[in-house]
């Protein structure tokens, strides 16, 4: 325990009378806790530099007022008393954030992961392997742009899974991929670019990291087989974000023609294209079609990769691969930009990884989802039946419902959290707000227990028949 | 293993031949490795959705040719052989980055921590216990503000040894002081500030994070009690960055009566302070300081602290406490900020703290540091004697020496780095690039091993007598 006092001794009270009130207010106020120990009179009075005295006083006249109580050989502690007792403005408010929605029974919003779907007892032995043998690497600060060894996992890992080339000097390591744009933008406005086109409805949070950048943003409609190119054209941006395997949320797959086609548009226009990768390692149905990096000849591509939604939302690291031009200028001033993902969780994830273990969890999580998926949609299919128009289904971990009601997509969403069912709407992604047909509603299931799925969708039903 | 070929129905080529020469290639340039098992014919057939006698014929053309060979009962395995037979363009280059510097002997710049002044044995304990019995708070995501359960700690741990008034709900926790800065700048730019002002010379780190958000810096002069005030208030600044209790890198300690002016300062000109209390806790001599959010009643101090320099660099904890209005802007749109900081490591440094481990850490190492901080001191004037004039002692990692040679800072440097010492000058730190007198030199000493301050010191010496 530290006391730092602000003792002044210009002023006529005496040294340990300032002290014994310093004190008195610190338990008053619940800053010392009962029972706690004091420091020692010679710890104290060597810390604050005066003399033995001037504690003791102090201490004697707490000791004195009940304040304090003493144990021979052992030293001064706090008493036990009714604090009620005494007047007290100062109390540690600790309310308990956590405790906001505690009345939702199913959250189709929230990215809680079941335990089967996390052996959280091998990453503790993945963790302690670092700890104990790589304790050595620890003592020292974490590369900046990424641990080696779990950016050299990374490149054989999306060479393999989807087609991506780069090697390890390309690879910038994050703790989420929003932190990985804003170290994007910084490069996009050295290169003079400020405007960037997003998919809309589109990732909310991926467009605030622009917005926050003073980026100005383009939104550009989604058609069936993804971004609407034209528009694009039209909209003069050299920047598009998009997200071919599974765009969010309406979980269209860009087709390779339409990705060809948006490769030309960047290497025409001088523009690049932010390809965000989310989720393609959960596809259920249908042929895997590789990263829009595969295919891109010309350096026009920054692919964006992430682990969190893979293993759990507490363990939070991305990457990005930066095309060769944009690289060098990262490269050229790196150390001004910091990493802040955990060295011990990269140096864990790099040996699960090398080991075998996070491709094996992958096939695994595939297996899990795709049953999930599909009791969700035969679920959705036996008690909605045609009120809804089922979208997404072929991946992810969400299903998007277009519901034949007259209610509004706000009804919904508030007659639902009457039922303790918390789920959203599609205009939360939008930028163009539309006054839409019929309300769409994403229902993503990753937090809901596959035995509460039939509850859950049987009483949502309700709500529009 | 993933293979992900790019196979076009649309091209005469037949399939087979396509996934043949797809997977020669990814052997021939090391993307598979010699000996790893490929998938299944089964597999391979379900994930790529092509027949399985497409898939045998592929891999039989790989047998036949030798790129594969095939154990029964288990599978295709990728064949080893001379690859520099094979004209080879693709492949990962791997060149250790951290290889760069390997011929330094000293090194007076890093952040390396000794092994004794970290028990990383216990640290696993306490990352055991979370991982173990708090498994199920890692299902989820991390508190965009930080967990309570450390900010609690946080909280009382400020209270007690810098007298620093707050509750949890001010206290946001970030990976590193820096990435506090970057959500700061976004507060202050709502408040229509975008400008501050910088002690001169200064921590480059977080005047990166203002210019980097276009911030106009404005850098005041450091006088020998600190920050010139009459500067600052020509500066017209509304926002003052500060490190009070030991400026980077004078060391200088700012007088109370030094503070006090300071806070009218902002008081008057409805500005703000930001109060880097860095290194507080390791100060050897005098009287400690309260910090200036304790004497702060106007709610004009930002306080940041971190715990990146008290434990090992590789763990990046960092926490800024906000006055009440700023506050309510954080809180505003506080989900738009993302939280970087390891929940595992925060945790585990909640019940470190809980458990009193922490503050008795810190007296350990208050304690080794100011033993070496002794050393350096008489080594220095030993073999220096005088040659140099000693700055920064009373705290800190580092001690400043002002050469009286003709030798300039950069011929020093040098001269150091010929002899495999490295060394960084004070102009590294400075905006106002003035043709100083005589050079100074800024010895940081913790990645220095005691037993070898005397050959350093020795070896160093000789370079300006």
């Amino acid at each position: 325990m530290y006391l730092i006092p602000n003792l002044d001794l210009n002023i006529s009270k005496p040294l340990y009378v300032q002290l014994y009130e310093y004190i008195k207010q610190e338990i008053l106020s619940e800053r010392i806790e009962q029972n706690e120990k004091l420091p020692s009179i010679r710890q104290l009075s060597k810390n604050l530099d005066i003399s033995r005295t001037t504690i003791e006083n102090a201490y004697q006249q707490l000791l004195v007022e009940g304040y304090l109580y003493s144990i021979p050989q052992k030293g001064y502690f706090v008493s036990s008393f009714d604090k009620t007792f005494f007047c007290n403005n100062n109390k540690i408010e600790c309310i308990n954030e956590e405790k906001m929605h505690n009345n939702i029974k199913y959250d189709f919003t929230n990215e809680y992961v079941e335990k089967h779907n996390f052996d959280f007892n091998l990453w503790r032995k993945y963790m302690n392997k670092v700890l104990s043998y790589e304790s050595e690497k620890l003592y020292k600060a974490t590369n900046v742009q990424g641990e080696i060894e779990l950016r050299q996992e990374i490149v054989k890992y999306v060479r393999r899974s989807r087609g991506v080339n780069a090697d390890i000097h390309q690879v910038i390591i994050g703790s989420g991929v929003q932190y990985l744009l804003n170290i994007l933008t910084t490069l996009m406005k050295r290169m003079n670019i400020k405007e960037c086109a997003f998919e809309d409805p589109g990732f909310n949070r991926a467009k605030n990291i622009f917005i926050n950048n003073n980026f100005n943003i383009l939104p550009i409609p989604i058609k069936e087989n993804g971004i609407d190119l034209q528009k694009l054209g039209e909209s003069k941006a050299k920047l598009c974000y998009v997200s071919p395997s599974h765009q969010f949320p309406t979980g269209i797959v860009m087709s390779v023609d339409q990705r060809i086609k948006l490769l030309k548009w960047a290497s025409q226009n001088d523009g690049y294209i932010i390809e965000d990768d989310y989720n393609s390692e959960l596809r259920y149905y249908g042929k895997p079609i590789p990263s829009m990096q595969s295919f891109d000849k010309n350096g026009r591509v920054i692919y964006l990769g992430s682990f969190s939604t893979l293993l759990v939302p507490s363990i939070r690291i991305s990457y990005m691969i930066l095309p060769t031009k944009l690289n060098n200028l990262y490269q050229e001033n790196k150390n001004t930009y910091i990493q802040t993902t955990s060295k011990t969780e990269q140096l864990a994830l790099a040996v699960f990884m090398k080991e075998g273990m996070f491709e094996k969890h992958i096939r695994k999580l595939k297996k899990n989802y795709a049953k999930k998926n599909l009791i969700m949609l035969n679920t959705v299919k036996k008690y909605m039946g045609n009120t809804v128009e089922i979208g997404g289904t072929d991946s992810g971990l969400h299903l998007l419902l277009k519901i034949n009601t007259n209610l509004s997509e706000e009804e919904i969403i508030e007659k639902a959290y009457k039922k303790n069912i918390q789920v959203c709407g599609i205009s939360k992604y939008t930028i163009y707000k539309k006054i839409k047909n019929k309300p769409i509603i994403i229902l993503s299931y990753r937090g809901i227990n596959s035995n509460d799925i039939e509850e859950a969708i049987t009483l949502l039903s309700k709500i529009f028949r």
